[in-house]
């Protein structure tokens, strides 16, 4: 940015425009891959006022603004490619309104999942997306994100009832409401919800909760293959058992987190299942569930105590970090397709042919009920050839996801690094949301690059 | 439309481009009591390249054109109040694909409700959208439709996965797809549901659907009041009952109820419950119902037959009739404001007092799980005093709605009913509306004059 535009930013913020190198380098990388790039500056927002002041400092100077609530994205959402301002939001931590009665709460954008459901325990209530990591209010709407209770509970474009958003130029506007439907014109938050910060800064969120229900119980259940996992997947489904999470683990993945771990799980296409809801329809459909798997030839094995629970969802949560300690000292790059259930299989079995084609070290896990999966292909960070057959396998991916159906990205977003696909994934609707980001951010200010190339 | 534009329409379209009086006053109208508008030409379209060129030749011409499904909408959305051409699409009614184990289909906009849930009958699935009335997928995506299943099962903006949409100048774009979710950008579908056929005209529709439940039970609560009838709906709500209907009606209803089919239940705040699951499940949930709606001083019957079941929701579905027939040869206003849950008995109470004290008959029912409840306002057609009232009336509730954080159409949609409250709604978001309608529909030729005026 030019010394005009940060003498203006300035003349407002002071000495809070802060540009020292290691804060820039925190705010250019997000937890991934892709190549950094640092902001020209860093304002940690206090306000929606301060945004709306910040926003309109750098609209009438064509400053780039990148939002930034955790930096845990991963396909390069917070990467400053066209320098700027980053305005960090994870200071905006009040919680602004629970009603219990009505299961909602409105929140600043920097609230994280982990504080919500901590002030939210007294409550009964929690809110129900399960990303393996923290992150903030602000930067999972703006991903649209979700993770293992999906299934049962949608993503954030169905937790997100209503937003404060700063437009472009400082306007501030409200989106939606607390009213849990409305036919009143267009749907401007579910607008918002995905966008990567491309049209607005949200400021706060109000979000549909979801009651802790009163029991819950897993189990774990091996199967020969990906085939008969997903079949049995596909029933459950059908009957309508009371999943809270279903969750997909390839051989090698189960591998990887016996040795992370110290357990001795069978080593074999696997399913984690956690059903939720009243003792007896929980107890009901543990056992409907037993029966379909083992008609699909599954080794069952229910969680027998409330530590078992607990122990079972810690290894599904050391996924990541058990994949990557295959070889240590590598990179990692996840996959991220999402397609119909029934397409699971041939995908599967497709993409891990080229991949041991290929030597590339690459387990399994995903939230099967929703058709999402990621692969964690390793690589040598300095073999630029291995980078090459990631990306490449990558592409061959979202190749095949595509011809079925599916999408690019089922939750980690587009960002930079899927850039590439969105002309195969949205053909000519792909030219109708560049006009809408035209129409809401004429100078391009927002979060520049990302997403699409105007 | 001048010569010029229906001599274009007629080289493409020939005699198919109808004129004649009764059929353009057929579509003149919708089931509404908003004044009549008949377009100049109906065509009744038969494939989305019929439906692109005649938008190719609409668009060029700058004549406007106004979607129409099977003209239920009830807030003025099919009036052509700029004149134009009515594309008809009630002939799509092609079933395009039903993936019954991934739970989704695809169809043609013109498809019923009643013609897919037969479609599907053998499949165990069906479209959980239980609207009062026959109406299109395309006409109940555009106004973002809903009915009695919403508790369990959503709206159209969660049935919705993806669309075929020809824009105003004919371009055919496909948004969405079967993915059961997707981060890969600006979220078209969710902008074109809802929008009334002011962005583009829809031509398929892929839907997610749901499976049709083991078992359902279902049971009448009267209650002393409203309040104790609603603390009862938040209870079975944070409680996770598989509630799959919560309908409330009150005193004057049911009277209106039992007047019209000759039975005699209590003349009270009413709930007709309904739960759906497994067997176990919905006997457990019946009994825990009981023993809340108990708590809250209610009378509980529930239904002990299939046959019970059935007649009780024959008569919830009678409620529009019968809420008409208490006043042979009225019109009737229906108001759609949706609230917080909590929020409605204060509001129930604040406007029912106002109606006394006005004289109005306006019986009340509604989708009391999502806060969405109809007062079907009757009035004499030839008396304008009346008229003045009942408008005043739905005035002021949907200002007590706004207040409370509510909206002014739940279910129904804006068209021309509603435009009057869309600045109090939405304040400085509207200006984006108009931004968004702006860059899709620059020519403002798709039903122009609905849900704002640019
Ligand atoms: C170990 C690990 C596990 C993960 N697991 C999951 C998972 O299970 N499911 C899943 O969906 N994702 C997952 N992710 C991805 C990541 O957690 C999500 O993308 C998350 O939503 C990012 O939130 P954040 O607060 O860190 O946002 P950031 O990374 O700071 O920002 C993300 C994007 O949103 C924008 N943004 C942030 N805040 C705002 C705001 N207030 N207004 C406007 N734009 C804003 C940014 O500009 C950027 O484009 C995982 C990541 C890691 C590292
Ligand atoms: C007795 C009765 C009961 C009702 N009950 C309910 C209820 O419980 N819940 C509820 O939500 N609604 C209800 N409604 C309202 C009505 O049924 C809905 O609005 C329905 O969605 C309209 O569908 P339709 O096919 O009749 O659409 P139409 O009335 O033909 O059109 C509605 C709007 O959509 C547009 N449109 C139609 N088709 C397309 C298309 N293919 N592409 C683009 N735009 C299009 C039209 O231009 C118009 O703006 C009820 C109506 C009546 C008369």
């Amino acid at each position: 940015m030019d010394q005009q535009a940060m003498d203006a930013l300035r003349a407002r913020f002071g000495a809070r425009i802060e540009t020292g190198e290691s804060l820039r380098d925190q705010h250019g990388a997000g937890d991934s891959w892709h190549p950094a790039a640092p902001p020209d500056a860093v304002l940690f927002a206090e306000t929606t006022q301060e945004v709306s002041d910040a926003l309109a400092i750098c609209h009438a100077q064509g400053v780039p603004v990148v939002g930034f609530g955790h930096g845990s994205s991963i396909e390069g959402q917070v990467q400053a490619v066209r320098g700027g301002l980053c305005l960090d939001l994870s200071r905006m931590t009040r919680i602004l309104r629970v009603s219990a009665g009505d299961m909602d709460c409105t929140v600043e954008a920097g609230v994280t999942r982990q504080a919500l459901n901590e002030h939210l325990r007294d409550t009964g209530l929690f809110l129900p997306i399960d990303v393996g990591t923290h992150a903030t209010m602000g930067g999972l709407a703006s991903t649209r994100a979700s993770g293992t209770m999906t299934v049962r509970h949608g993503t954030m474009r169905d937790r997100v009832m209503g937003l404060t958003v700063v437009l472009p130029d400082g306007e501030v506007i409200e989106t939606g409401g607390r009213a849990r439907k409305s036919s009143a014109g267009y749907d401007l938050t579910g607008l918002f919800v995905g966008a990567e910060g491309t049209l607005g800064i949200i400021t706060e969120v109000t979000l549909r909760l979801a009651g802790i229900p009163e029991a819950a119980r897993a189990g774990l259940y091996a199967f020969a293959d990906i085939a008969e996992a997903t079949e049995c997947v596909i029933e459950a489904l059908q009957c309508g058992l009371c999943l809270n999470r279903i969750e997909l683990l390839d051989a090698l993945q189960m591998r990887a987190i016996n040795a992370w771990n110290g357990t001795d799980h069978p080593e074999t296409a696997t399913l984690m299942v956690d059903l939720a809801g009243s003792e007896a329809q929980v107890a009901e459909d543990l056992d409907t569930l037993g029966e379909l798997a083992a008609g699909h030839g599954a080794t069952v094995s229910p969680c027998a105590t409330p530590e078992a629970y607990n122990a079972l969802w810690a290894l599904r949560h050391s996924a990541l970090y058990a994949a990557r300690g295959l070889r240590p000292g590598c990179k990692s790059l996840s996959t991220d397709v999402c397609v119909p259930v029934t397409e699971l299989p041939a995908i599967i079995a497709g993409i891990q042919s080229e991949i041991a084609a290929e030597g590339v070290i690459a387990p399994l896990h995903g939230h099967v009920g929703d058709g999402n999966f990621h692969l964690v292909m390793l690589f040598d960070p300095d073999d630029a050839d291995e980078q090459d057959k990631v990306r490449r396998l990558n592409h061959r991916l979202v190749e095949m996801a595509l011809a079925h159906g599916g999408t690019a990205t089922g939750e980690h977003g587009v960002g930079l690094g899927k850039k590439i696909f969105m002309e195969a994934e949205h053909g000519p609707a792909l030219g109708l949301m560049k006009r809408i980001k035209q129409a809401v951010d004429p100078k391009n200010i927002l979060n520049p690059g990302k997403i699409f190339d105007l």
